[in-house]
């Protein structure tokens, strides 16, 4: 992989969790992965866009992980580490590869995180808040100089515990991710399109509703795009498809330019085919050999297998 | 409704089961209903082309659900009423409206169907062989007289209890649809890709792989084709959504009349849009008021939604 988009500004800022998980599947267990939804995120975005990383990590964060980063072309101005260990998850996957149970979470340095954005992220036109606590997002993007597009993630935890920021953040932002149930527990709404509805009279012009291994809808002014998932041959590892499917679509979105219907629409698609590489492999290894033209094809290949 | 396809020769002709439902959702119960297979599937043929049914019905069944039948414009010459009861299922579905569980299967003059074409029928160029035993599949196929498409439904019973003869059938028809756990189930393989290469080695060129309320997967020699489901608002009885998949499909196909990549494509997608108006009411109402104008403007509808 050559080292790219240097001497770039950063065009996308993402803000979220840097971890070490061990997995395990019914057919393999790591140890030490590269995890967190930004490892995810911001390789995915990389392949279309300059990206800035905005986490923590403790003392004990590899070296070799540092180097995948750059590897990848992430600037990490934002990147802070401090004294402890770094977050860490562990989690077992059922044979469906879908249904999953932690076996722990040690928050370590992430418990008192405070994200700040370093001087030359705050001018990036897209701003990508994963899922953190809505009042640490509202602390970033209030960080952030006129951002073109904010995207924030959230998660039935701020739904049930911090309702207040959370909705303060959604009249904010332009568009709002979070997957089915979440949608439901948020809106009190039980059909998609009525949740989707009540969202947008909050705030954003888009919200994408996610289904997992189902792919994703997307809301907005123009009605309703069915994001297809693409049919993976062997699902390896699940963790963090979400998150690439943000990063994807950030940096797709941020290449083009453009906020419009038939953008966002192709940004998530590539979203959507960036995580099937990476669900491919463990960790991040799918997307360390991947480039452009591979997520291009399949991208076609998906394009053609929904075309009636 | 006006009476349908009057005087013309039966195009497609289905065998199945012809029911009386009792069904209980979280919103409501509703008994003796009209049910089976071929009350879903005939009328969601029946917009497109002359549908005949071969089914057996008992002395209890309501001459209303008959005349019903006929307003659908459909051929009843191999419906055969016996003396018994006709066949009843009874369940209650969760507030998901997706998992359900039986309350009563009542298989009555089901119990002893032997299906026989009607000379009328034996010429009709489309055949679905509904999710009946493979034996009296195969024995419905051998009167037909060179049919063009041959459609196979079939379960896990089966693959469990008639695997010889459905192995037989399997080799003798164009399309074969199951969901994605008998494709598992039936094939030994996990990943749906590979759970199809084989069934399509095994002799149908088309393999529809049902996924609920997620749509469908086509899979042929032209490779994947993902059938979307639309989104319906309410969702008010699931029953039969199924059948009225495989019925549309069936009716468009025959009224397209040449069997080609595209036609299929276009023919699943139609299925799926008249089985979204099926889950919309009880039974079939959904499709008593339905009109060909309505079922073309969800079907353009459903195109945008998937279209990047």
């Amino acid at each position: 992989m050559r080292r790219k988009h240097a001497g770039e500004s950063v065009q996308v800022v993402m803000v979220g969790s840097v971890g070490i998980d061990t997995i395990e599947t019914p057919l393999a267990r790591r140890t030490d992965l590269l995890g967190g939804s930004l490892s995810h995120a911001c390789p995915a975005a990389s392949f279309f866009a300059k990206v800035g990383m905005v986490g923590v990590i403790g003392e004990d964060f590899p070296e070799k992980y540092l180097r995948l980063y750059r590897r990848f072309g992430i600037d990490l101005a934002g990147l802070r580490r401090v004294s402890g260990r770094t977050f860490r998850w562990s989690g077992v996957y059922e044979a469906d590869m879908i249904n999953r149970r932690t076996l722990l979470t040690e928050l370590n340095v992430f418990a008192d995180f405070s994200p700040e954005l370093p001087a030359s992220y705050r001018d990036a036109p897209f701003l990508l808040l994963g899922n953190i606590s809505p009042a640490l997002q509202l602390h970033v993007l209030s960080q952030a100089r006129r951002p073109k597009f904010v995207v924030a993630d959230t998660m039935d935890l701020w739904i049930n515990t911090a309702r207040a920021p959370l909705m303060d953040l959604i009249g904010k932002v332009h568009m709002l991710t979070l997957n089915d149930g979440e949608a439901r527990l948020l809106t009190g709404a039980h059909n998609l399109k009525a949740c989707a509805a009540k969202l947008m009279k909050w705030g954003p012009r888009f919200v994408v509703i996610k289904k997992g291994e189902h792919g994703a809808m997307l809301f907005s002014p123009s009605g309703v795009f069915l994001v297809p998932a693409y049919p993976v041959d062997d699902v390896v590892d699940p963790t963090g498809a979400g998150d690439a499917f943000a990063g994807g679509f950030m940096g797709r979105l941020a290449q083009r330019g453009a906020i419009s219907e038939r953008a966002v629409r192709d940004a998530l698609l590539c979203g959507s085919v960036v995580a099937s590489f990476g669900v491919e492999e463990f960790s991040v290894e799918g997307l360390r050999r991947l480039t452009t033209a591979r997520i291009a094809r399949r991208q076609a290949e998906l394009k053609r297998m929904t075309r009636a």
